[in-house]
């Protein structure tokens, strides 16, 4: 008996099967509601600065796919709380650095560069006047955000200068910052 | 010997030391520079669709505080990943809803109303078209977020109201979800 080819192995590069990440984009190209996803956080206040955020699930073309974490959430013992987690605008930097991690290993996975390091470091600054209501013409949050990403695989600097602006011009939270988002409340006192 | 007032005893509602909170705000109202707050947070990508946030300290007024926490991130089986943690979009909700709970909490101890339930529930779509490169005609992120605050205390609903606009006219991540961050990168290529 001679070796076969394994035609069926998956392409797997950066631990991202790149068959199955080619086939959901056909397969959204073909039918755009397959591409719908829809996500949903429940916070409860805990007392005092503390929150969870309880997730069940999210969905996808329509589907509803069942998950559960549970995110704690605090403030520093220096703005009134117990410091016992992270606080929501070091949450907001973990969630935009992490989205665009994803957004690295996947656009090196689909040109075949195998990626050995990827670090993304992000600082900003908030003026506390806006959220103490000290001063209305003081921007209550970020106004800027540097982040260096550090990045090493086998590829050469204009390759990674091209994934580096895809990352930039598909990535979700980097909209999400980036861009203005509609805020719609609903209140309900009970 | 009688009994003697405690003049000395902090005013604390919902747990949150209103004294201190004052004294916070007559601090920064002297000197802004007091109020400078500065956040930062360097993520390592740890395979596939994982990462992990890493925290290590906060500064205010020039000062810097040591604290650390880990956040780890994935993404579901559907969109590559393993599952095993909430994805970014959902960190960014979590970290929308917390910040604004705080929100919640302080404008409601500087007015001397006790909450007895605070949640925030928040829902938003996302079209993978975006994610995918599928199409640069759609958004990569929400174009809107919905979310419903269910507030029960002692308060007339005119008061919860009021407690409400302060919150979307202060908030830091209502206003970093809301406004235009503007995003500043550094590529390093190792």
């Amino acid at each position: 008996m001679t070796a076969v080819a394994k035609t069926q192995e998956p392409t797997v590069v950066n631990g991202i099967n790149v068959d199955d990440l080619f086939g959901l984009i056909e397969e959204v190209k073909q039918d755009p509601a397959k591409g719908a996803t829809r996500w949903r956080v429940a916070t409860t206040w805990q007392g005092q600065a503390r929150s969870r955020a309880e997730i069940t699930g999210f969905g996808i073309g329509g589907e509803q796919v069942d998950r559960r974490f549970s995110i704690d959430v605090d403030e520093p013992v220096e703005l009134g709380g117990t410091n016992r987690f992270a606080n929501p605008q070091e949450y907001l930097l973990a969630a935009l650095n992490a989205c665009m991690t994803v957004g690295y290993a996947a656009q090196c996975a689909v040109r075949g560069i195998t990626l050995e390091k990827l670090e993304i470091e992000t600082e900003g600054d908030i003026d506390l006047r806006g959220f103490l209501g000290i001063d209305p013409a003081v921007a209550n949050g970020y106004e800027s955000l540097k982040y260096t990403v550090r990045i090493k695989g086998d590829a050469k600097p204009e390759q990674f200068a091209e994934v580096h602006e895809a990352v930039m011009a598909t990535s979700p939270n980097f909209y999400n910052v980036a861009n203005p988002v509609a805020l719609k409340p609903d209140l309900v006192v009970e």
